[in-house]
């Protein structure tokens, strides 16, 4: 049986940002025909808002911890306002979009990170969950998208004492994609501003068609790609391995094409 | 054919505040058997953050008016901060919810409120929602109850231009339970933590047991009912004019005795 299409569509920070880019994307997002998740990152707005109500960013090892005052303010933000936000302009441009985080009906449990042991230290990173794609919550992703839904998925999920945590936009993205690969043929498309992965970080117009894990390992150690990529390259070839059909990875200003097979980069097996 | 029994359960803000009040009254709420849905209020932390913001609360004859920045502050607080983490809690009560706004999968539509002439000014009230229990998706609220889950509602809804409003929580817990009244028997429990309608608001020993639509005219002319009360009964006669089995109000503090019929104020035709 031929398995129907489902696309998993992750946004950033710098999309939600920026408030014409992110119109631009959810208009293509609305009219993109077929099953469709979109998951959204957090963006700038928790920071400033974090700083007007006195709560101090705290970072270790370049890393955030997301502490008591933390997870109150990304709840907020990222599960209310830049979520509902999200919902209602889709809702208006005739696209049923539901708003999610991973605690609504059980979506995406996941567990509390351990204490990450680093030398003679432990880093405790707070309320931060680690997900495992065997736990997702796949009859109730049926539910909601054959119901017609359109999954709006906040970066929050929870765990077995009911406590709300921060979670990676991109880590959700992929489990998701490789959890429902049982029963859709999986699509994940990884949004940012940039029009692909850069062969070169200084130069715009090196984006590689295509990586596989060959080509992704030379590239690693060319030392020339972007740091912040390397986690969604990864992501992306474990996903890849675990069923995902596709993956790409373009300019949240191009949908149409990213989607349609046109620009951006394929990441391959 | 009998149709099955549907409990529409609002609490408000006083519940939500008390940290007590709320872990008892979701523990009930969660041990309660069969569909159910919750809608809450706000409480003061939107207030509080508001003020940290530098948020000023505005008003207009008494009522609050919602602007643009009060808007995005109760997107946050109401539909992220209180409902979510409602949501993780009934989570590890293993009570599914899943928490939603009127936006979410086009739940509850609404108008935006009109200005209203008083004398020669016209008084805007900003982005609040005016509901029409007609416009109510039944559909997509069926499917949430089919599903096993637990609606949690937060107190927003959403006009045709796909912006969120403000909206008044005791009118569309029975909004909601008279548009589902015809596929459930409704059963429609307001909760505060007073113990009932109070013949004599001085008085905490002067609970009404039952009130008619006779007996309300007559404790509305005695002139000694607790104002706040007054919508909540009119709220409650409209509601049973229009299919809903039964409404009881009275303390959150006491749900498995309101839902048996034990103690509160029923309201009846």
């Amino acid at each position: 049986m031929v398995k129907e299409k489902l696309y998993i569509i992750k946004i950033g920070g710098n999309v939600i940002d920026d408030a014409t880019a992110l119109h631009t994307f959810l208009s293509d997002f609305a009219a993109l025909q077929g099953k469709k998740i979109l998951v959204h990152g957090g963006g700038k707005v928790a920071t400033a808002i974090g700083e007007k109500l006195g709560i101090e960013s705290k970072y270790v090892d370049g890393r955030r911890i997301t502490d008591d005052e933390t997870i109150d303010l990304v709840t907020m933000v990222y599960g209310g306002l830049v979520n509902k936000k999200i919902v209602g302009r889709l809702q208006s441009l005739n696209c049923n979009a539901i708003g999610v985080t991973g605690a609504d009906a059980g979506l995406i449990p996941a567990v509390k990170r351990p204490f990450v042991k680093r030398a003679v230290v432990k880093i405790d990173y707070g309320w931060v969950g680690d997900l495992d794609e065997k736990k997702i919550n796949t009859g109730a992703w049926q539910v909601m998208l054959d119901a017609g839904w359109r999954p709006v998925v906040a970066p929050l999920t929870y765990n077995n004492e009911g406590h709300i945590l921060n979670t990676n936009a991109d880590t959700i993205a992929s489990v998701l994609a490789v959890a429902l690969s049982d029963f859709y043929a999986t699509s994940l498309v990884f949004c940012f501003e940039k029009d692909g992965v850069l062969e070169d970080v200084e130069n715009v117009n090196s984006v590689i068609k295509e990586i596989t894990p060959q080509r992704y390992r030379d590239l690693k150690d060319s030392g020339k790609l972007f740091s912040g990529i390397i986690p969604k390259i990864e992501n992306a070839l474990n996903a890849l391995e675990n069923g995902v059909k596709e993956v790409v990875i373009g300019n949240s200003a191009h949908l149409k094409e990213l989607v349609a097979g046109n620009g951006g980069t394929r990441i391959s097996k």
